[in-house]
């Protein structure tokens, strides 16, 4: 199976490497449209796979929904990645993100309504909404989604709007850190508090942040 | 090389395979340490790589500070990624995280000060406070670090707590959405507002959350 799905990235940059299923740890069609989402807003800005810091993505996705798998497709086309703090989700609840790149400007890439109602009457979903998990629906629902997503075309999925005005400016980054007093374990300088007149960590400070 | 850092990670499960490299987008330490972290955490735990939603990890990282693709490492390692809400940064400033599974409990692995100390003596980090990106670091010199952390033993690296107490509970979540009655959007129902009488998304509602 590896082989076959590996040819089909191979011949379709817009579908996810077998690498990016491994990742994500099952095989569902939100994955691949966050994936090809993030290509195609890539090629729209004219950057490449973020390598270092450079490049940063917006999902306006939230908690306690589904479809948030689209967010392992986004960092893993990009390389703008949670642990490069390079995506943030905005809980929005809406199927969409923004990319933007420093040089490049910024364009916003959401799913259309239509597309999620067609997708929606698909066997995958009577499966999800039951509460089954992803990895236990039948392979065959799960492949003939994923190959009917592929078969659309991308304006059928994705509604593209330029955001000229947007606007971002990366945190501010330091080295700078020191022992907290109470704990012993190192803390980076802007999350160090005082108490009692010596530095602590937050835990031990019981701020709670 | 592709095929030496596959036989690495094929000895030693602890070195990320090369598709966790490709994810990140470059070779630094950090990576490799959150994927060790993971490893080790999803051991003394007795799960495994999470293929659905049901393991969580909460990192002790935040933002402004280096060191962050720890996460990247967790998020491989483990399969609780950022698409499936099942990561989520503490913003403490310190390298250390908890790792949760309902039916396996918690433990919390943290960077030891003398192992952070021992490394920051390498050529890498005065790369690094120059402001030089990863991608841009001679790879022998990262290459020379990476090399030097996977030879240094786990109770060097990491101090481990069992967290018999740790208790959290995963946002409830429901598949109803309705459309924005201003951008006719889909929205998931916990993040609809209301404006006029009528539902709306956040961004149209105007009132930021």
């Amino acid at each position: 199976m590896s082989d076959t799905k590996n040819a089909e990235h191979t011949r379709d940059r817009h579908i996810p490497p077998v690498w990016a299923f491994e990742f994500h740890g099952h095989r569902c069609p939100f994955m691949p449209i966050g994936y090809r989402m993030g290509v195609l807003a890539m090629k729209a800005l004219g950057v490449e796979h973020e390598a270092d810091h450079g490049f940063f993505v917006f999902p306006e996705l939230g908690e306690g929904h589904p479809q948030t798998c689209m967010m392992d497709g986004l960092q893993a086309a990009t390389g703008a990645t949670y642990g490069k703090v390079l995506i943030e989700k905005q809980f929005y609840g809406k199927l969409a993100a923004t990319f933007y790149h420093p040089k490049h400007g910024a364009v916003r890439y959401a799913l259309k309504p239509d597309f999620v109602d067609e997708m929606g009457k698909h066997e995958f979903f009577s499966y999800r909404k039951r509460g089954v998990e992803p990895s236990q629906i039948p392979a065959a629902v799960t492949d003939d989604l994923i190959a009917w997503v592929a078969k659309q075309p991308d304006e059928a999925l994705f509604k593209v709007e330029p955001r000229p005005d947007f606007v971002f400016t990366p945190t501010k980054g330091s080295f700078n850190k020191a022992l907290c007093s109470v704990c012993g374990e190192y803390v980076f300088e802007r999350y160090l508090r005082q108490k009692d007149g010596k530095p602590v960590c937050i835990p031990c400070s019981g701020y709670g942040k």
